[in-house]
């Protein structure tokens, strides 16, 4: 079975000035999970010749081309004309899409501005998308058996527009690709040991395609391959999933697009347990991961930050003493911060950080990277670790709060 | 003057399955105020003849091609075969360089994989560019008065050896061209209302480069002219800043890469105030990015994160006849909060986030997006804003941290 090939085109000088490019990879997942093999991606700034050849050149590699950005009503947004362009197509004005698009500002009270007409310019044979989130309409052209998609930039935009674009693309171009797929998220683990062990996997399925991300503490295994019908996909989802989970599942939290802290949220909920975090050195990250979680409060009910000696000692009860004996970097003082949050909140379960993040304040015993993280609860249980993480500020830190999600993740428990 | 142009190929299969590309605008920002105009870039899977592709098209179109990524020493790192086809040039082993990737090894004390003899292949006529910081070296390469350089892909070693090779490339490629350059960061104000302040500095530089990007709550402005001397690049980057300082000085709160909470630890640091945080929605958000500084524990002691009701009652000492008269999304719990943090950890400034940060929580009189920061302090100086924020729950909680983080600056003072 011959997977359909997907090419990006992203249009926006802003991507080539410093803004980071996030729809590359939200397409690519996507592109790739429905069973489109990724053949590129280009940004280019906003230059009809530029965004044209790009197009031009997207369109002889792949099946199916996805721009976005350069759909708005200002000068400088030109994916219109340079689709027309690299198409040989003319460009015609569509009343009906303008008395559209004129309805929605009147819903909103607002006044049209002039330049917007070029958003009802649509490029020679393109369905129109609908566009409920803004005022852009997108575009959907076919060439040559190819299909190019015209996306608005901004994600609010864009997302919806793509699902709802995609299952066509699919039909389109992947006619008789039946996808299996099957993602893995691990944490606990190094990259290379889950690379290493996934080894076997990789080798019993030569013609399937396999990712590993790894990021500060978690690692993402995907796995897809193209079957030829919709029971030989399941089977091989089926198959895929267990062999997976044979070689790596004791680090495995969750599938699909299930983070640590969604996996640990759904463990506390589960349980009908609460959890407090206390944290040093990583100022608050933890409690910011654990909050991306809608309903986190739920089974939240907050933490400290003790940044300061001053506030482990008053706000979290540790004695002073030990600090005196230990440092506040040390295992006691991490397993003292866990417990003092767990007690001064009321929680079942308390989760902490403590560690040098450097780039200074590291001495011979305790290097820059040191960190303790402990768990204590629920009942009795009391867990604790200590890692030297080599890397930047930002990594230790990252990683820090990954190594503390997965320790509370495994004291709560299944 | 013309600008040298520049285009970036990032080689990676991940790239296009997930993972976020950041050395576009790392690399970007860099080579764009070194005053290369930047005409593309392309993301390319491990695969050989899409990596060569690719860079005969960036070379076509530009004076300097970066090319990060693929240098390693496995089966699926391609660069330089890539290179060496792109250029129609041999590669040659080259035992010397094959004896200090040996030497790095032996000063970690580790077995050489047999693999690695692949980062000791050099492309005909390449110069070799050092890695202090990984196994992978980079090349230099030059063809037809342009120039290829090849960085190995994790930021650590890549950062580093383009800051290196960076000076060259700009004596290279922008001989007489002297580029003048200055950045402001700017909060408290919308995009579209900075932008439309900044368009008479625009008019008045039609030659100059100008980019605006906006973030949660921040935006940056940059701006680049290239001149005929440096003694003309000088006199242009004093009057760039004055002029951009004129139209929206009163949002700029630092300049260059100075970060909103960079920015808040200088103020506090020249006047020896500490800082203390209290959050709800942003759930330790505001403390992780305030620590992100290193040594902000010179005036950061830190926070409470008070998820629940009962932590904002017990901890910070905000009254539970207030939450129950006012709600805890209220400007009244907001100022009580402030308050609390200060008193509750002995600080000189407390600062603190309530809010609805949804996508659940929201009623008609408190919708989602509802958000009070306020600041105690220093002093008896309070003030506090209240902000109706649309959009998904990230941007919310990134966009109240800056504020709050803005006001914290305004309160402190210059």
């Amino acid at each position: 079975v011959r997977s359909p090939k997907a090419a990006l085109v992203c249009v926006g000088s802003e991507l080539l000035a410093g803004q980071i490019n996030t729809h590359q990879a939200w397409l690519s997942v996507r592109l790739g999970r429905a069973g489109f093999e990724m053949v590129g991606e280009q940004s280019v700034p906003d230059d009809v010749a530029l965004i044209s050849l790009a197009m031009t050149r997207a369109l002889a590699a792949a099946d199916v081309v996805v721009v976005c950005g350069g759909l708005g009503p200002t000068f400088d947004d030109l994916t219109r004309e340079a689709a027309a362009r690299a198409l040989k197509r003319p460009m015609t004005f569509q009343p009906a899409l303008w008395k559209e698009i004129l309805g929605r500002f009147a819903r909103y009270r607002m006044k049209v501005p002039e330049e917007n007409k070029r958003q009802a310019m649509v490029v020679g044979g393109a369905e129109v998308l609908r566009n409920p989130n803004g005022s852009a309409p997108g575009q959907r052209l076919r060439a040559k058996g190819r299909t190019m998609i015209l996306l608005p930039g901004p994600p609010s935009e864009m997302y919806p527009m793509f699902d709802a674009v995609l299952p066509k693309l699919a039909r389109d171009h992947a006619r008789g690709v039946h996808v299996a797929s099957y993602s893995a998220r691990l944490s606990g683990v190094a990259e290379s040991t889950a690379d290493e062990s996934l080894d076997p996997v990789r080798a019993r399925w030569p013609n399937a395609r396999f990712t590993i991300l790894a990021s500060a503490g978690e690692v993402s295994f995907h796995a897809t391959s193209a079957e030829k019908s919709a029971a030989a996909a399941r089977a091989a989802t089926a198959r895929l999933r267990q062999e997976i989970l044979d070689a790596v599942g004791a680090f495995v939290h969750g599938e699909g697009d299930q983070t640590l802290e969604h996996a640990l949220g759904a463990r506390l909920k589960k349980k009908r347990l609460t959890l407090a975090a206390a944290e040093s050195c990583t100022g608050g990250l933890m409690g910011g991961r654990i909050t991306s979680v809608p309903g986190s409060s739920s089974y939240f009910l907050g933490g400290v930050v003790s940044y300061a000696n001053s506030v482990k000692i008053k706000s979290l009860g540790v004695p002073s003493a030990l600090i005196a004996k230990h440092g506040a970097v040390s295992a006691e003082c991490a397993a003292a911060m866990a417990r003092g949050a767990r007690k001064a909140l009321g929680a079942d379960v308390g989760v902490s950080i403590t560690g040098i993040a450097g780039p200074d304040g590291g001495t011979k015993e305790k290097p820059v990277g040191l960190v303790f993280v402990a768990v204590s609860g629920p009942g009795r249980a009391e867990t604790l670790k200590r890692l030297e993480i080599n890397g930047p500020r930002d990594v230790v830190r990252g990683r820090a709060v990954a190594v503390a999600l997965r320790l509370a993740f495994d004291a709560v428990g299944a």
